[in-house]
């Protein structure tokens, strides 16, 4: 009875947490951001045509790219993080909590990041695109922390996370000039490694032990499939979500070929690996979307069609033989619980298309890529008045730092190296602050359990949330009579 | 047995009711309606350009609104229902057949509505995409009665409110020239308080009382957030639905701050009311969307962040409040049974939205919104000829009734009384004509309960569709075995 | 003991075929395609507009349609798959990787068919919207088959099926010069019919007989609903999608009416052949659908709103009316086992579709269609130089056959001949080969049963993968305390 009280009294302290969080970000957009030009009052001068060339460049590609990622990373993530049997709720609502907070957040860091001259920092419909990108990264690193954490936990990991990332990512784009289109960098394989930090902060206490309700049932794998396959859907829209024209193309192209081959070889490095020689629907349920990881990176450059498979390959075998092999490895040396397998979805694949990215970038030419070279690699434009000015009058080229494909490589491994040093340090830091009790915490016997976010139905609630040996025991016996 | 005969026999008028329908609406669309110029054969002229203007300026905005709203209305509103334990099929199936004869009713309704000069009125994509804003009023009200009809009472009670519907809209944008851009009051707020009205009729009758499958089952409450989350991510296409260029950017813009802040109020705020501390399915699952309602009318104005966010999060506490407190009044005073609670989502945030709206005209200057301020308030440009030139020859504006902000925001509020009069006055008439025997009526121990509807397997029949008390006792004990 | 191992060796055999056909597709990826015009680097010439007319014109229609599209495959017929209650994991997951391969080998087809006189067939975005087009063949021949065949027996169908269907549609469109916009003919009914005479192969063998495990749960039945409406909502961009212009305004309004008006007459007729009086999920599932398929090959044709309507409820009526008496009638004497009832939603619709598309042409003039006539109908064209010379200067239309209306209706019923002939002969052979054992087969006792592709849980597993009378009777016993 006492423990009750003492626990209302802290989800009382993380509510109150939760509405000073809405309130301080009120205050700072309301305070640092206002409509972008795209969104201000023009009288439409109809007469002069359609709206004029802001509308038809600036806001026709990012309405359809927009409305896929934004169902990437509601439908997406939510319903693919409830494969755990007794988490489904907590994963779409805490997916949707978390995911509505911190859009707001990225908003503003993606205003604080963009602001030039103006008094404020403009919205627009591409801020709000690159928000709902930079929200994914605490997400992945959510599904490494899924069902133990409590939900200011995730948000204020969220928090600075998504502070980290905005100067990780502005790093990257503008002081090492690494590209990055699908962002495989910059947001998978940052929020995998600042989530295993975290993981591991937590870990260290813990000691992550096997967990009666760690595992889906029938039903859960079936909803976490209606993630899987938006994800996988909408994948090439997320990788071309920051390019235009031909390169837009070609990454809608690349992300298709790679994402699919990854696919295919997940389910058949699934059965190889299995003693059943069947397929595992975790594997399923993820490494089919490595390839969408892995060509990331270098989905706007001249992969060629064999350059997209074979890299979708790798990512989906990489991938199933991560959760195979090195999960287990990683949980019992490191300490590190990975509930979600993010390691193997968003970890490797990511480092992965890093170096596939520093591969592409070293071997491209001129020849291969015309004068585009120097819009998908700035850096590499010439700096020398002479070379530059034709390309300049005709194309709109500007001036670059007169970097060599191999110096360009370097940045682009270099770009892998500052991120995935930020994330893991970052990550240690934000573990170490989110152990503090002001977050609230979840006991062990709590975790992976809905009861202790959702005021579940009596039906539910008089088996589940009493905690005795008993009734939990009851509930995995009921499990072979409920899967249908 | 006597019994089945006579409930076959009704079952029998309803589907010939069906059919007819059906015919009727074949008849009066053939009759009165035929492709719209855009639609019509035009020799592409390619050689020209891109299949002329028409096709760039009308065919590609609504294209991508379009298929945003239409998964909306079947899927959004669809799956939202889905939340009861017993009632699923019916939400789902339902919605889908109610959907798919009203939004043809609504065709004619739009087409007839909009007939200009020509002999016949003309189908466009705009016009289905209107359709489908406008079949949202009867799923709304639907959402009131949902589980307590038979499907013909949904059906001729959508026609019904889709003929007010359609005059009340008339009323307002073409009479009163009031501005409802997402709107909130002639959809949202009209549907609420038009399904109410029919509700409270039914409960004179029937006296609303506790029922052992009114409530949601653990898997159910998942299917539900399918509904919640693609309406969440949708609204701000719904709400941009009718408006182009930087209004179109603006509402997009406004809608997203509007509708992610009333999602983390509603999940705060549903801790903050709740015994144990913890998020109520009922709320994440609706309040979370009353944002986008209570922003909808005003969603192309200049609300600036602040007064998004601000007015997002009045509709989601607004909206958790109403469910813990007022339902449950309204239910025992007033006999008005509200089985989706949609006072909550449409019927108070559409209030509220046509206050923000009158709130939002009554401060709209030309200084903050240049010429765009006669775009957006037509009513609000000058009448004569002097002032009006300059505008008119360089942004094809239009004379209006030279109103004062004062003036418009007055409408603005008389808007929203007569949409609430006629729902009400409306609502209470259809319930009536309901009420009468030729649309079959559902007994108390038939509600919330697929058996009605559907034929379920045996597995599920030899169960429920007996309606013994021992049955239904049955059902009632599984529940905590079959929760997973 | 014997068995395991033997089984296993077989399900070796079957992932090392899959590893192969990955790396046979890779090598002729590489060997035959590479980037099409649009996804080849330009350098953006953004100085003279937003990327240059071949972004405006080829980039944009597609991108829009093809995100629908590609939910229709994987979403649509992945989760209408889903229905049967224990094999929801193998709908998803095999239309996942079927959909995965296929999707490359279409590509592959497309780029082949396509070949003009480059090196290499260039890779598009319409490449890869064609592709989706094509997998959703194998997709309804799959339906056919649901839950009888192992993985690789459906992907090598797949195979063998999108080189016979390139075949016929590049005859039929080049050669026939027959109209089929929404692939009613070369996708639905060639799909069908081609998995009727594969299942027909199977049955002569195993001779179809009642299986416990072949009906829904009544969470099936939901999960079912999510591809039904995603199906449902976006036909009118599946039927529009190879067009442009005011002929694809058309086929969105036709395609609209006439699912809208199956729907209606589908849940209609559904009530009125039950005994209960009631609706059948299987009819709302499915049948509603076949309004979409039943105007396919018409949808950019004059219908006239009359023509969708009518059509639209005879599919609807028809497909109901075939599941209720001919499914069974089928079954038991022409021993053609239909697990999805493919005939009635994509059969004898699609054959409809053929039928109405012809009679359209018979009536076509060149008064209703005005030279879009010789659009629509290219064979239509003048072949005289006189006459065509102004159409070709005014409106670029090249000469064509100069076919009467008569002659494009015959030619239009020639193409659904030879479309069903093809499909069944080539079904039958492809039935014999899949016979052979390198694919694996299903035993009896195996059928529409998760278990024989997935590791499920040991909370399944020990229940349901021991095939003793015990536990299978045990399963059934279960059902109805478990479908809530």
């Amino acid at each position: 009875m006492a423990k009750v009280t003492f626990s209302q009294c802290s989800e009382n302290r993380q509510v109150m947490l939760l509405v000073i969080t809405q309130v301080v970000v009120i205050a700072l957009m309301a305070t640092l951001t206002t409509y972008g030009p795209e969104a201000s009052p023009t009288p439409s001068r109809n007469h002069l045509g359609a709206g004029g060339k802001s509308d038809v460049k600036s806001s026709r590609n990012p309405m359809r790219i927009y409305s896929n990622v934004h169902v990437m990373i509601w439908i997406g993530f939510g319903f693919l993080m409830t494969f755990l049997r007794r988490y489904g709720q907590s994963a779409v609502g805490l997916t949707f909590l978390t995911g509505a907070i911190l859009v707001q957040v990225a908003i503003l860091c993606d205003g604080v990041a963009n602001w030039r001259k103006s008094e404020k920092a403009p919205l627009s419909l591409q801020g709000l695109l690159s928000a709902d990108v930079a929200v994914a990264a605490p997400l992945i690193s959510m599904g490494a922390l899924l069902g133990k954490t409590t939900y200011m936990q995730l948000i204020f990991m969220g928090i600075l996370e998504l502070i980290v990332y905005t100067v990780n990512k502005h790093i990257g784009e503008h002081h090492l000039m690494a590209v990055d289109a699908g962002d495989s960098m910059y947001v998978h394989a940052f929020g995998a490694y600042f989530g295993l930090a975290v993981s591991f902060v937590f870990g260290v206490r813990d000691k992550p032990k096997e967990h009666p309700l760690e595992g889906p049932s029938y039903q859960s794998d079936i909803f976490a499939m209606i993630g899987t396959v938006f994800l996988w859907l909408f994948w090439p829209s997320f990788n071309s979500a920051s390019l235009e024209g031909d390169d837009q193309q070609r990454a809608i192209i690349n992300t298709l070929l790679s994402i699919a081959a990854s696919c295919v070889i997940a389910f058949a490095v699934s059965v190889l690996v299995s003693k059943e020689s069947k397929f595992n629907m975790v594997h399923v349920q993820n490494s089919t979307l490595a390839g969408g990881v892995a060509i990331g990176t270098a989905a706007g450059m001249m992969c060629e069609p064999i350059g997209a498979l074979v890299v979708g390959c790798a990512a989906g075998a990489l991938s199933v033989l991560g959760y195979k092999y090195l999960t287990p490895i990683i949980q019992k040396r490191l300490r590190i619980h990975d509930t979600c397998g993010v390691h193997n979805l968003h970890g490797m694949p990511g480092v992965l298309a890093g170096l596939f990215g520093a591969l592409m970038a070293a071997i491209a030419t001129e020849t291969t890529y015309d004068y585009s070279l120097y819009e998908i690699f700035p850096a590499r434009a010439p700096n020398s008045e002479v070379k530059l000015a034709e390309m300049r009058d005709n194309y709109g080229i500007s001036a670059g730092l007169n970097r060599t494909a191999g110096q360009q490589a370097a940045y682009q491994l270099l770009a892998l190296l500052v991120t995935l040093g930020l994330a893991v340090v970052s990550g240690l830091i934000t573990g170490l602050i989110l152990r503090a009790s002001l977050w609230g915490s979840i006991a062990e016997e709590q975790k992976f359990d809905d009861s202790v976010h959702w005021e579940l139905e009596e039906e539910a609630g008089h088996d589940l949330s009493s905690k005795s040996k008993e009734g939990s025991s009851r509930v995995i016996d009921q499990l072979p009579m409920a899967h249908i």
